[in-house]
């Protein structure tokens, strides 16, 4: 077998077998393959595509490329919940201590946020002391006692997918949905989930612009799933506007407790109800999303999500005191209020624009090991459909000088559209893709 | 600018400016672009194509890459000719020393063989002390006195086009028209032509296999002329069966003389007649094709065109003795006649197959820089259309000792086709695509 070869095949649209991408994974993973090989490949799959089973075996050899997490000796069922990222975005914070108050255990991988799109672990470095770098076997151990796990990468999960990303970044091949979907797969997989709720966002604050593009990227995922005897969900979830009102980590850690207190936005917490529902569901914990929901509901309720939050601080070196004094947490010098330039109907709040507004501010990286502060960003105070007064405050602006105030002010003047005919709200979810 | 914006752009089939090309190739050339990101885009051109302008723009970069030989001081017009290369093609030996027993300068650097298709530096290595690695100013000299040379690449042509044509050969990117086109034009417009006559060969023996991508390459090289004020013309050659009767080395050569002795294959013959009828026009040495095929008649029943060849045997040191005693040319030890299996007509002599065979044979090269074989190869003593007879001699093989013979014969055995029903002869031009 040579690499040109399966280069060649690729490039006439001819399907690869499995041998050929695991020849292809290994090499490159080895040093082998050489980068402009991979990158050539890669150009060729963006442009030509490849099938379900092609993706599965991608995903497989990738997920296969290093070490793997077996989590059956630890836990019953495993069940892991992905986000594809978008602005506002802290369900997982709220989740993985509701789902495991509802008695599903919830060992969790997350990520630094890059672009405009945040990351959980950034939020999660809100609270003092608060340790997202725990060991494999730190992982292993916390996951077995307290059922419950919100950490970075404990070991190097599919190194071959960290070397190929690496790679489509700067050959302009990311914006492949084979590629995606087998990316986000492979970690999975690698790190030991037998089930997987995929969050996958839709909008202009999302990688995927439109419903087709989602779905598609859905249904590859749930498809790989199948493949590979893993039971997966994928929700359709709106990235139109920013999810919840706050954008920016302190903020958005101060949002998830503020949730978990019962007094979230609404649609925030609807969001992270109908995750939640469907982890519940895959993770057998109930037999419908109805009875699920409730179950989610209770817990909330019961303030038995907030205590299952302060215990995973706790477990993790945090500074549980935050969660009952979040004013503690990081506060930008400048809070500034945007007031409505008219009256009218809200028809559009840029969760694109907003998310890169708090890059500006500096909640956010532009690349890689770019610090970031934590205290800075935007309260969105209106959604779409909602009817304000000129004058009335439409956002927030957290900054830490005038600056970047005046130029983020500028921004999300851009980012907010008001118009005199009414405007119907946006639904949260447009659909779900499953197993089967 | 940013070479990963460009990818993208080629990628989204967005049209390049010439900057953003030129900003490319000199990247690429100065190792500011890496391979990778060439390789991204280079099967980005592959699979979305690229327009004549684009082309141009790539053509002339690549040309500008390196130094360019200015030849207006030397003579008054150059014409050059190419083949986009086949089997048996040894027609440069007969229209170089033609053309200018016409009157008219040719200064034409060549190249060595590959895979299946024969060079013409390896051809003229059949005489010995012929030098095909003139100098800078020995070729510029020759050219002012002599008005002819024959030779390798005497400066770095285009060094742009060295690295990408390399790195399209590991990454599956060769067979894309407008590559093709910019590296055959960039080296012809550093190499100093004004204008130029293009041999496109088309059919199995070439590496364009049908008509219309041989066409489109005809096209978008004449385009490319229009467009950087070189006068083009594209002659659409058939490479279905090979070239002549000679395939090899020292054999080629010797049906070369044979030729400008006027005693060569007939086919061949024609085919030199209508490449230096027009060279001719284009170097303006007659107005009509009927006129330039008269004059290149006349210079070679004179005896003029094969003394032209001895003078340029001369001038590049080489043993003018073999043109008058061809027989002191290497001579393989094995010579074995195939005959024909049955009787007919001829429907194919498939000329890769051929070609294929020859490199068996030890006639050519695999890859760069393997060592050659001048005395094998074979005699093709049919063509389609012909009728024979069981038995007849169709075939002599020139082999170094049996078991390539019997490789050889096999292979060529496959590569005849004879059946009852009579064929029509394979026509030798298939049309022309000219400049204006």
């Amino acid at each position: 077998m040579r690499a040109v070869e399966i280069i060649e095949k690729k490039r006439d649209k001819i399907e690869l077998s499995k041998e050929e991408i695991e020849f292809f994974v290994r090499g490159y993973t080895d040093g082998i393959i050489p980068d402009y090989q991979a990158a050539a490949w890669a150009m060729a799959v963006l442009l030509n595509g490849m099938t379900a089973e092609e993706t599965t075996c991608l995903t497989l050899a990738m997920a296969n490329s290093g070490e793997k997490l077996d989590l059956s000796s630890v836990v019953d069922i495993v069940v892991d919940k992905h986000s594809s990222g978008g602005v506002g975005d802290k369900t997982s914070l709220v989740v993985v201590p509701l789902a495991r108050a509802c008695g599903l255990p919830v060992g969790k991988m997350s990520g630094h946020g890059l672009g405009f799109s945040g990351g959980t672990l950034d939020k999660l470095e809100s609270i003092p002391g608060f340790r997202t770098n725990l060991t494999r076997d730190e992982f292993l151990h916390q996951l077995g006692t307290l059922g419950m796990v919100l950490s970075g990468q404990s070991v190097d999960l599919a190194p071959a997918d960290g070397k190929l990303y690496a790679l489509r970044d700067v050959t302009a091949t990311v914006q492949s949905i084979p590629l995606i979907a087998s990316s986000i797969m492979s970690k999975k997989i690698a790190a030991g989930a037998q089930a997987i709720v995929l969050d996958v966002k839709v909008g202009n604050g999302a990688f995927m612009n439109t419903l087709d593009q989602a779905k598609e990227l859905a249904e590859l995922m749930v498809s790989i799933g199948d493949l590979s005897d893993r039971t997966v969900t994928a929700l359709l979830s709106d990235m139109n506007q920013p999810l919840g009102q706050a954008v920016g980590n302190a903020l958005e850690m101060k949002e998830a407790i503020l949730t978990l207190r019962g007094a979230g936005p609404d649609n925030f917490w609807a969001h992270c109800l109908g995750i939640t529902g469907h982890m519940l569901m895959l993770g057998k914990r109930a037999r419908t999303l109805a009875a699920a929901k409730a179950m989610a509901q209770e817990a909330l309720d019961s303030g038995l999500g907030l205590d299952y939050l302060k215990r995973l601080i706790t477990a993790q070196g945090g500074d549980v005191s935050y969660v009952d004094h979040p004013e503690k947490m990081p506060e930008a010098p400048i809070k500034s209020v945007i007031p409505a330039p008219a009256s009218g109907f809200i028809h559009a709040v840029h969760a694109r624009k907003v998310g890169e507004t708090a890059v500006l501010l500096g909640a956010g990286r532009s690349k890689k090991d770019d610090p970031i502060d934590l205290s800075v960003g935007i309260t969105v105070m209106t959604k779409v459909g909602d009817h304000v007064e000129s004058g009335q405050p439409i956002f927030i602006v957290h900054a830490r000088d005038e600056a970047t105030l005046t130029l983020a002010t500028e921004q999300l003047l851009t980012a907010i559209t008001i118009d005199k005919q009414p405007k119907a709200p946006l639904p949260l979810f447009y659909g779900l893709v499953a197993t089967g």
